[in-house]
């Protein structure tokens, strides 16, 4: 087995066992090191984004000291659900190895599958969540400071 | 202006001026009472995870002490990127209020809907992010001995 994927498997174990969450575990490598190992906290923190790659992310971020990880690897036990697989888009992570499959977790009673579902058309899934428009010149109003903003900082 | 979008709207402004992060915020009504108010902060905490939806959620979960948000909504100045729609998704929050939308987003450079059309076809953007399946058999023990354990915890 992968050296890193078994460090990513152990947490999962590990973790679960330990009653913290479900059966995930992530580890993120940077330049050959491992910066970064995390499992899924969901139940320890009562804390509903506590998922192993978030916590990995948010970790190996302040390691580095930077939110750009695009120099970095992550190794997670299951394919990542959409929260975490548009957190490693956001943090550059280019490369990803994944264990389980997302279908693989729906067996198991955790459906990622139905929020990539969902993410393709929410609109067919209003009983799910409502997404309603509100006051958007209003807060157009907040992005025009934004864009008139002379010392921001791009990312 | 809806008061609690005033709020968001608020908190977007205070957090993108001070250089927090980008132009975002978010609050969470619990019974008609403001629970939990964020900005943006990924410059500011340098974590990539850190959108004001996430940070308003991992309030509210903690001030509540649970990981079920489905009594609770969301008003945030812009539409919820997919990760943070995935986390509303996970703490099972059922209204979000959205101020500009993932276009007008876009407009001053955040393309969140570039992740949106990323999530649907995720295999047609292996230059952006490459997922590799690695040592399946393998972590699927880790699934079985979650399947097997007497205590756990279903959510």
């Amino acid at each position: 087995m992968n050296t890193f994927m078994k460090l990513a498997h152990d947490e999962a174990v590990h973790g679960s066992g330990n009653g913290d969450g479900g059966p995930f575990g992530a580890v993120i490598i940077h330049q050959g090191t491992v910066i970064a190992t995390a499992h899924n906290e969901v139940l320890k923190s009562n804390d509903p984004t506590a998922h192993a790659e978030m916590l990995a992310i948010r970790k190996a971020a302040s390691v580095l000291n930077r939110f750009d990880l695009s120099d970095c690897e992550l190794y997670t036990s299951c394919e990542p659900c959409p929260m975490c697989l548009s957190a490693i888009y956001w943090a550059r992570i280019k490369t990803v190895y994944y264990g389980c499959t997302r279908y693989d977790a729906a067996d198991i009673g955790f459906d990622d599958n139905a929020i990539y579902e969902y993410l393709k058309q929410p609109a067919l899934y209003t009983d799910t969540l409502k997404l309603i428009s509100l006051n958007r010149d209003e807060c157009l109003a907040g992005f025009q400071l934004w864009r008139d903003k002379a010392d921001k900082i791009i990312y």
